[in-house]
């Protein structure tokens, strides 16, 4: 059986948490031992009083600890815990392994996914990527990972680094288009509704094409009567900025005119 | 029986090939009756010849006309057309319906979708969005449009221009930032793969909240450590222009600082 508790009670936390509950009840052969939590209620709805405690004096022995606080968090909490030599992963896409404290062994065991307060999530293929300074470490991590995900990958601060900044790219500024295309049906009494299984399709598409096989529209096809016909159309300065931004980056892919 | 003619035979009206012909095989009141192609050899593979025609001369009189040529082809194409008074739609998200040749009756049939030429597509779900000069004419583009998806539409020229440049963000453009998260990877050596479960994701979750909602991320909560830690990472100068514009648009909401 492998032992682990976790440092955190956040939204992540407690889709990790449920997971790893999961993966106790089906056997597997995982044991979430201790959840730390500065407020004992955050997840008293998640598990048993006696499993949740709001004081590291109070965290008992385990194989691996995994923190998850906000990023500008880890350094702390990981140099407040009160024991030696154990391992302790967090779990952040931005941090590099070495901000974890020298007095235990460090890893990552980072989540790729974005995670809702409210919609539960299949944990199964959500890639986890692990980072440990040891062979043993990694394969600890790995037992774990694997418990509740099927996609397992090795990746070094730096790569993930680069993950993180290719993640904002794919998921926040993506979501950010997908709020100017929903400001302009509105502007213009269009619901938006209708945009959606075009939404799904585009993400779908790059599930077996490769972006670029994948790209259509005027940019890329450099229609210039219908560029300058939306150019006309938009109204708002800041869709017409990154409207004439993307499109360019389309249009030369990425390389300078 | 709702006797409908396509006139085009490139990727878009294959797939609506296809679509009617299913609709007509599961026994709906709609036929098929002709496809105007250039090429006969472009959808005989979809159609028996004596269905397929080069020549306007040859069309039979049916009920509706779908013209789906490229954009700025459609004038043209409905001024050649051989007959009078008839009802003509074209397919196209940026044209008007007034371009259409008025000595025929003006329709506006549009699949919002993007369609890839290998990957079936399941038209029940896709949004069709009609437009016509009079009530009979709506009905009847309503009738068609029924025969193959569950999501009609009324839309006008104005509103259809707005959809278009909507859908151009959503799609072309988010295609487009797919493809530079994929680019980073590459850089780095990290696969493309490990971010496909939060594409999808990104795309599912504004099935049910709205992406103001739904946004997340380091511009979202301000967090200039994150933001300026990976303006550094990122090389590429249309790279990082990119996220700059796109975080500046989050942090401000599209309002000016």
């Amino acid at each position: 059986m492998i032992r682990v508790s976790i440092i955190g009670s956040g939204n992540v936390a407690q889709h990790l948490i449920a997971a790893f509950l999961k993966a106790q009840n089906v056997g597997t052969e995982i044991e979430l031992v201790q959840v730390y939590s500065r407020q004992i209620e955050s997840v008293s709805h998640l598990l048993d009083l006696d499993k949740i405690t709001n004081n590291f004096d109070a965290l008992k022995e385990v194989d691996l600890y995994i923190i998850l606080v906000s990023d500008d968090a880890i350094a702390t909490v990981s140099s407040q815990l009160p024991f030696k030599n154990r391992l302790v992963a967090h779990t952040s896409g931005s941090i590099a392994i070495d901000v974890l404290n020298s007095d235990n062994r460090k890893g990552v065991f980072y989540p790729l996914q974005t995670f809702s307060k409210n919609k539960p999530i299949d944990f199964s293929s959500i890639p986890i990527c692990l980072e440990s300074q040891n062979a043993t470490d990694f394969q600890l991590l790995e037992k774990v990972a694997k418990t509740i995900s099927n996609q397992l990958f090795a990746i070094n601060s730096e790569q993930r680094k680069a993950l993180h900044v290719a993640a904002v790219f794919v998921n926040n500024f993506v979501n950010h288009l997908y709020q100017i295309g929903q400001e302009i049906c509105q502007e213009n009494q269009v619901p938006f509704e209708i945009l959606k299984p075009l939404i799904k399709e585009t993400a779908e598409k790059v599930m077996t094409l490769s972006p670029k096989e994948a790209q259509t529209g005027p940019a890329k096809r450099q229609d210039l009567e219908t560029i300058n016909a939306h150019l006309e159309f938009i109204s708002d300065e800041n869709h017409k900025k990154i409207y004439e931004i993307l499109t360019q980056s389309i249009r030369t892919d990425g390389k300078k005119l």
